[in-house]
């Protein structure tokens, strides 16, 4: 019974599982028949009209089931979620069932037009819009409530029948992907299209900002080696590496709008409509009619929500913030006391003490970090947002401005207040590599060895009963759902920003950091390719556009670090030798400079176009013709009458 | 003959005449009948479909049309244009035809659903959207090619056929409207919907954002007053003063775009589709294909275009800067002059003589700027833009910064070069005041006063024949196609523009500037009511939904005096005097509390929200409801398969 249901010789032929629904072992059956009817019932019935088949395990429990979908209701699917495809004369076209055959590469028994991580898009998509009707709870769970409009699997969810949904690996397509990905060492572009196919747009576009800004410190690590190489300590030339860098990371932000819009516009998310966004699984209220969709739903009142915020929420991360600055103080106490035992001592050992107190606090901030992110995590689902990305917004605020100050405050002091130029470089080297190397053990390896070593585990109680080397469907899915779930780019953006600030905020003391973030970044790429292949779930594609907030917070780094540099470049004492007379003048000079530096910024922001001519072009004929299209139908209507 | 054509008594009673079109007074007889004819043509033979009738004048010429549409047209119209009315249940929704008994006031034979305004609109857009089918030229005139799809108007406009085209007034209503505007001193609020329905939404927003600024000053200057009557002079006051202004003058814009929604939703623009922008009439180039549309069209090089912007216009302009510049170093001269003279003379001519150079300064700045303007608009029209708004842009941003440098820059160079503050509050004061008195006088009651006079010349000329009252259509028309031409708001927002310059800029030297600008905006209201109503020829209503590159003008204004504002503190004795010490400290802190003000903008601007919730909530619902049919129509496509 296991081996039928293997992954190339399932029992009905066209059934082609694509999603895994793993409920609670205790289900009731008669919640069970209801969830698979809703399921399997037609669309005019108000159901998904998708196929579900549950998976036997060996040891009979049957709590595991495959969701799949006919060919003819993947694409009308494709079409209710607004997918956008390549013509046959190369434009982008929203998908429509009735104009299929002008799509290239459509053809009625071409099951590869939607690439699987469509597919499973259009599935999940389809699952969470399966709505109650009539009824007033879920079957065999009085206390799980239902309402007209509600949608059930997220009602399941929430009260924990449903532990989990998650999309099934391609077993062979992750193979090719994971070797021109990863497999092979080389010098050379990721393959963004193929990493989008199966993974989706959110996570391509991530590895597209990975990618393209790694490409973006090449031109800052070359300059910076030489000032190492040659111990350069010329502030004229820190003066011309810093103004390089500033208005390069302008320039690079700039250029990444027009990239993005590049890959968005040939992946088809640039042109797809925005979907009404539903209520988030997590908010709560008492029942009322919503005024924007006129239906039955929990409402909650804005001016509570702002209360949270702001007599809340807002006071805890003050005192966070302040923590973090306690801890700090604590730091330079604790590299005070190392200083003065080396002064002693004199020794090797006392030497090797001088770095200890940095990789202590190093050590610290990433553990702080962490256990701000849950405090944030959890206060922002207490402020109960109606929608996720309101949640999201005020999630990344909150953990970015506390990263922030942990990861630079003890930096700024070192600057603006010791005046310690030499503390600072060697502060900042050290804060940089113990982070990378954090953050690479702790995001990747360990949970690749952990997965390892399960995964032998699991094989060796497999082996001792069959002798195939492929596994079966059964066993795939069991080893599956077990995997770590990726939970979003969020972590990976934060590092990457964070690194963004080491390299620009103080670049005119310490050159060589955008060296260390190349370097970080061509390991990272695929020590994050190795997680998202091995390690982790398959996550469900998520169709976007641009890097969202992220970019906004970029650019607000950029604008500070023009300020950092600006102070640090008009502090150094070579810039003072050239004013020996009026202190006064330098500072307005040096003023003068930031706010003409801060000028260009704005003005070249402004000047360079946000997407690039042709795509320009292309929208622009796009919308003309969807206006032509209406006209054409205003005339006919009018000729009739 | 002429009396019959009076303006309550049409020959056909269904025929209103709404525009006038006014030809050259030599055209071909086939030129007028091919004209006519494509006017009056069915929308199926390519034609307007409109109704046109000759005016004859008193001489027996005929050279003067009147243009109407029959009340069906006129609706259809509306669905071509996308108007957007008021429903039954007062939500706005873009007007169709077949929809049309869900609207508010609609009823078949209310000729009152549409505003005349909105009428002459329709008009004048179908006028403009009448092509040349396969006339390769205008009839009659060899010279004027056409080719399939160019805008015929547009062709007889540039080969000087075609005099103008222009909406009548309507006597009735316009009397209304003035005497409820500024025909009796009132305090209160602006007739703001009278002015759209009457003159559209550009001017009615025009007015909306004078009123409202000049309402927004009136803290400013109150709180301005007690400095001038007490002779404040302590700069722990004017500190406070100039803080209260920064932060005001960012709250007042902010809140002014919630303003504007609310103004442009309930006039329906807000939510109005962006046309096709067709090349503007004076573009010009080789005939080819436009990559967007597909269509014959002159196409003009890109590259062509930024040689000239960048090797012409821009040295111009710079050269121009710098003229500006060296007048300003003459004025200098003269100014140390007049002192001179004044030392040496002491009488009270000599005293009145110091004022002499700032008011000539003063005169030749307004000058200038008008001559510059007319340099512009050239250069600007040179460069050959394919679309009107680019060159809108282009030729605002061209006049805004010779404007700003022009009447900005003496003052500039007395408080941060000449560092003399007696001065800079003198020449504030003369330049403030000399220019809104200038402006006044150019702007509204000079072409008052010609119009006056013209009118009275006219109307004698005509009661020596004739004794009734009331003019008849061709007196009507013949007196308004001699009225000047209403070029836009550019003039309008720009002389508010430098006003808030002159108010914000410097405002802890001259607190009084504000109270100066709220009388100039009183009686400014009324000098371009008065403008507006008897002075130019009614213009044609233009559907916005913003102030446009004006609001970006005003913005970046109020950022630039957060940093003159912090300078002229940290410059004043007083402050000087709190750091005795070190002349540093000061100016560090200085730059520091410009940083935090600069930050405490940014992050007002980020979290007030452009639209008032409700505005929110009601777009939303509408965006709901799209995508909701939108989904009605894929499923009801679906049950069918």
């Amino acid at each position: 019974m296991v081996e039928s249901w293997s992954f190339l010789d399932t029992v009905e032929s066209n059934f082609r599982p694509l999603v895994v629904i793993e409920l609670a072992k205790s289900t009731k059956e008669e919640t069970i028949e209801w969830l698979t009817k809703r399921i399997v019932d037609k669309k005019a019935d108000g159901g998904a009209q998708l196929l579900i088949k549950p998976l036997v395990m060996e040891n009979g429990v049957e709590n595991i089931y495959l969701v799949g979908a006919s060919h003819l209701r993947l694409l009308l699917g494709a079409e209710t979620v607004g997918l956008v495809k390549e013509c046959s004369d190369n434009s982008m076209r929203a998908f429509t069932y009735s104009s299929r055959k002008t799509f290239k590469h459509f053809a009625d028994d071409n099951h590869d037009f939607l690439t699987m991580a469509e597919c499973q898009y259009i599935i999940k998509h389809e699952l969470e819009n399966l709505r109650a009707k009539d009824e007033k709870m879920i079957p065999g769970y009085p206390h799980a409530k239902l309402y007209p409009g509600k949608s059930i699997v997220r009602r399941l969810l929430t009260s924990g029948i449903l532990v989990q949904i998650f999309p099934l690996h391609d077993r062979e397509e992750l193979k090719k992907l994971s070797h021109s990905w990863y497999g092979r060492v080389k010098v050379g572009y990721q393959p963004l299209d193929d990493i989008r196919c199966y993974f989706g747009e959110t996570i391509a576009l991530y590895f597209g900002f990975l990618e393209y800004f790694t490409f973006a410190l090449i031109p800052m690590a070359v300059i910076g080696i030489p000032y190492y190489v040659f111990a350069w300590e010329d502030y004229d030339k820190y003066v011309m590496f810093a103004t390089f860098n500033l208005l390069w990371s302008t320039v690079i932000l700039e250029v990444w709008k027009r990239i993005c819009a590049i890959l968005t516009y040939r992946w088809g998310t640039l042109l797809m409509k925005r979907q009404f966004e539903e209520p988030r699984p997590g908010f709560h209220g008492v029942l009322g009619i919503n005024p924007v969709t006129g239906r039955e739903e929990p409402v909650y009142s804005s001016i509570k929500r702002q209360l949270r915020i702001y007599l809340v929420s807002l006071p805890f991360v003050c005192l966070c913030l302040y923590f973090s600055l306690y801890v700090m103080m604590i730091y330079f106490d604790l590299e005070q006391w190392a200083l003065d035992y080396h002064k002693e001592n004199e020794s090797n050992f006392s030497s090797l003490m001088l770095y200890v107190p940095s990789i202590i606090y190093a050590v610290v901030i990433e553990i702080m970090n962490r256990i701000y992110r849950y405090a944030a995590e959890f206060l922002t689902s207490w402020e109960n947002h109606r929608l996720e990305s309101s949640y999201q917004n005020h999630l990344i605020l909150k953990v970015l401005v506390f990263n922030f100050l942990n990861c630079f405050a003890s930096l700024f002091y070192i600057a603006f207040v010791l005046f310690d130029m030499k503390l600072l470089r060697q502060s900042l080297a050290t804060l940089l590599i113990t982070s990378q190397i954090l953050n690479q053990f702790a995001e990747s390896l360990l949970p690749y060895w952990l997965q390892k070593r399960y995964n032998r585990r699991m094989k060796k109680s497999m082996c001792s009963k069959k002798t195939g080397t492929d596994l079966s469907l059964a066993e795939q899915v069991n080893m599956e759902k077990e995997m770590g779930t990726y939970l979003g780019t969020f972590d990976d953006y934060l590092e990457l920003f964070l690194q963004f600030g080491y390299v620009s905020l103080f670049s005119c003391v310490y050159p060589l950091a955008a060296v260390f973030a190349v370097l970080n970044n061509t390991t990272e790429i695929y020590s994050d390719a190795l997680k998202m292949c091995r390690v982790y779930k398959r996550p469900f594609a998520e169709p976007t556009a641009n890097i969202g907030v992220w970019q906004l917070a970029f650019e607000t780094m950029s604008v500070i670090s023009v300020v950092t540099n600006c102070i640090l470049i008009g502090m150094s004492p070579q810039v003072d030798a050239l004013f020996p007379d009026s202190k006064m003048d330098l500072v307005l000079t040096v003023a003068l400079i930031e706010h003409l530096l801060l000028a260009i910024k704005f003005i070249m922001a402004f000047v360079i176009p946000d997407k690039p001519r042709d795509i320009q072009m292309k929208l622009a004929k796009l919308e003309f013709e969807s206006l032509e299209a209406l006209k054409q139908q205003v005339r006919a209507f009018q000729m009739q009458l």
